[in-house]
């Protein structure tokens, strides 16, 4: 037998943990601060649920882990976490509306292996359900720019409007049975070159004039408020005019530079109604997304099948955000002080009771080894202090602090550990 | 189709699941604070490791859900915390030792669904691997003691030793053939009439004297130094006194009056060697553990097959815990307060930022609710605190700030808000 992980499935060592955990805390303080709070649904769903013909969809369903339980029900591990808050949603009619709710889950897709792509990963969900209310999205986009900025990461928040999208493809008359494949194309501007993208669309039949038009619009620059006056000139169609003002009005609660008004994301997902946002680094090669989402208006009063329910939603990237993080942005070890008992392990125990109550996390020598190896394991596990607990010191009260960083030692007193560590 | 949950799962509402984050984030602290760090392994596993000969053994692959991914390869959803660790353990043979590791995960057993037996459960587990130090075993106690003090329940930590129960019935003569039917049905004495255990005892031949000197012996008060004195009159075989000096060198670690031997204290599980403990409510008609474990000396060598890694560890359960926690433990509401704008959302919303980027929870009216409707929200989400955000008092920089729980409003400056509600 081999004893080796599951393919597509990975381990988080205790050093890898740590960070995510530091990560996902920033995330939840966040998404509390907004008003929302945690919902936890089953990892194992039932298979109808997960194929019902408005849920993730036939492509998703080919990659969806299937199984039976004992009584020969049919069973899924679930895809996503939105497919598992309608079904929630359609259990609980009386939940009152907006429903702001979180949730961190583990998602399966048994799909090919590739780098980035896993068969478990984590997802980090946060929606606003039961509000058409462009606060609901801007708090979507303030939620990503508070945490990008927690985090130390310069990043690009795009924001757009599917009405505005397609108002701007009727406008230069790209009829309306190209605009799906027009959008597939323009969603890969960020990827692939302007000639890859013309070829594409000339293979669609939109070519020459259209795609010059289609170009300058997407290029012009300005703030975002010059751009929505340039598209008020353009755009003619009641649905974009609404998108625009759509658009205004989000811009009018958020703040900061790095929102940007981007009229060329287009995102792929057909169940978008209107913002759509995506996060990206603003410098650098990682060209991924860190997060992104939009408002999907239909989606969950066609999966329950009786009301409308608006909804806009936002979902975190763990692992580009962990590819992409500084270094220093989070704490990596969770233990502050290791204590090297000399030949006073009682004492030693007792010391580290007193600290801990004291709120302090402290770790111990368990195997009464001599100090150069509880230095080595100190080390080995990023512990930034050691105490040396010693008979002869502890008779003056007092206890030997070494910095692991800079190997300095000093003799201080039992009640200075605390300040000196934290 | 039926929008409903698996047999055997369920969701965890807003509600449940803050009051469910706040345990878990109490056991975490103190974890961190005894230096153990976090590992997460992934819910799917090769189904050779979940079988493997010193795995869970044959009862438990019975409840284990099994499932193929699209290779063909043999997957099974994990039914614990250990085996994967163990796994772990053998694919990272450099890991320093001890490790001490914490783990949070969904666990998955197909079997019998009755109240407080789900088929996805949450296990929260703790163990020291590659220490033989009582300390560490104290280390398990002690995280019992300090977290159920910080729930405010009132527990006995029932603590024994594998060792010195084989001594008891060597002494006593109770043949070794017969002594895990006699252990099996000791186990029972919680839970059954002593009349039963008896009669049970009796059908394995053991019975009369020896049956009265083993009640004797289980029945037996006094200290723990008490009962440490009585038994080391009895067990003479040499096994027997080492696990009556591992018993007295861990109440060495430990304090308290409710960490108590209890020599009757067998546990279920094959595989302890040592120390084995289980805590239990001190009064009341909640009969189940809250928390269980023991010393394994044996098994993850056995697992990964080339050397001895003695291990110990304690399992905490949600389910019983949360069954018997005082409502006001925790915290039930994330969101702190909800901010109602009489015609000022820009306003507002302004505020809300501010509030939030000082740290507090804070939640607004996204649907342009009249007041009532408003109030009604706030109070179906259990918020303790409202803000009135009108133009006529932010002329003044006042807003209006409503205790929801005693009904009074009071007008208070801006910069008074966030020192009102926290």
């Amino acid at each position: 037998m081999a004893l080796e992980t599951a393919k597509g499935t990975k381990d988080y060592s205790p050093e890898e943990k740590i960070v995510r955990n530091e990560v996902v805390g920033k995330l939840v303080s966040i998404f509390e601060r907004y008003g929302f709070s945690p919902l936890d649904t089953p990892v194992l769903e039932r298979y109808d649920v997960l194929s019902s013909k408005y849920a993730g969809g036939a492509e998703i369903l080919k990659e969806t882990f299937k199984l039976k339980d004992q009584g020969g029900r049919e069973l899924g591990l679930r895809y996503d976490l939105t497919v598992p808050m309608c079904r929630y949603i359609a259990m609980n009619p009386t939940t009152k509306m907006p429903f702001k709710r979180y949730q961190i889950g583990e998602i399966f897709r048994d799909g090919p292996v590739k780098l980035g792509r896993m068969r478990q990963f984590t997802q980090v969900d946060v929606d606003v359900v039961g509000s058409k209310n462009m606060l609901a999205d801007a708090e979507c986009v303030n939620i990503a720019q508070t945490f990008f900025k927690d985090m130390k990461l310069d990043v690009v928040i795009e924001v757009n409007n599917r009405k505005v999208l397609d108002g701007v493809l009727d406008a230069i008359g790209v009829s309306s049975d190209k605009s799906t494949d027009v959008i597939l194309a323009i969603d890969k501007l960020k990827k692939v070159s302007v000639k890859e993208i013309e070829k594409e669309l000339a293979t669609k039949g939109v070519k020459g004039k259209l795609v010059d038009e289609l170009l300058k619009i997407f290029n012009a620059k300005g703030s975002n408020s010059d751009k929505i006056k340039k598209l008020r000139k353009i755009v003619k169609s009641d649905s974009g005019i609404e998108g625009l003002d759509e658009v205004e009005e989000l811009f009018g609660f958020t703040k900061g530079k790095n929102v940007v008004f981007s009229v060329s994301l287009a995102r792929g997902l057909a169940y978008y109604t209107g913002t759509v946002f995506e996060v990206f680094m603003e410098k650098g090669d990682f060209k991924s997304s860190l997060a992104a989402g939009g408002r999907y208006d239909k989606m969950i009063g066609n999966f329950i099948g009786n009301r409308e329910v608006p909804a806009v939603g936002i979902s975190f990237g763990l692992e580009p955000i962990g590819v992409v993080m500084k270094p220093d942005a989070v704490r990596k070890t969770v233990t502050q002080l290791y204590v090297i008992p000399i030949k006073a392990l009682k004492e030693a125990q007792k010391i580290c009771e007193k600290l801990r109550s004291e709120g302090l996390n402290v770790d111990i020598d368990l195997n009464d080894r001599g100090v150069s190896k509880n230095l080595d394991y100190a080390s080995s596990y990023d512990i930034p202090y050691v105490l040396f607990v010693g008979k002869r010191e502890l008779a003056e009260k007092k206890v030997k602090l070494r910095d692991m960083k800079t190997g300095k030692e000093k003799l201080i007193g039992l009640e200075e550990v605390s300040t000196n560590v934290s």
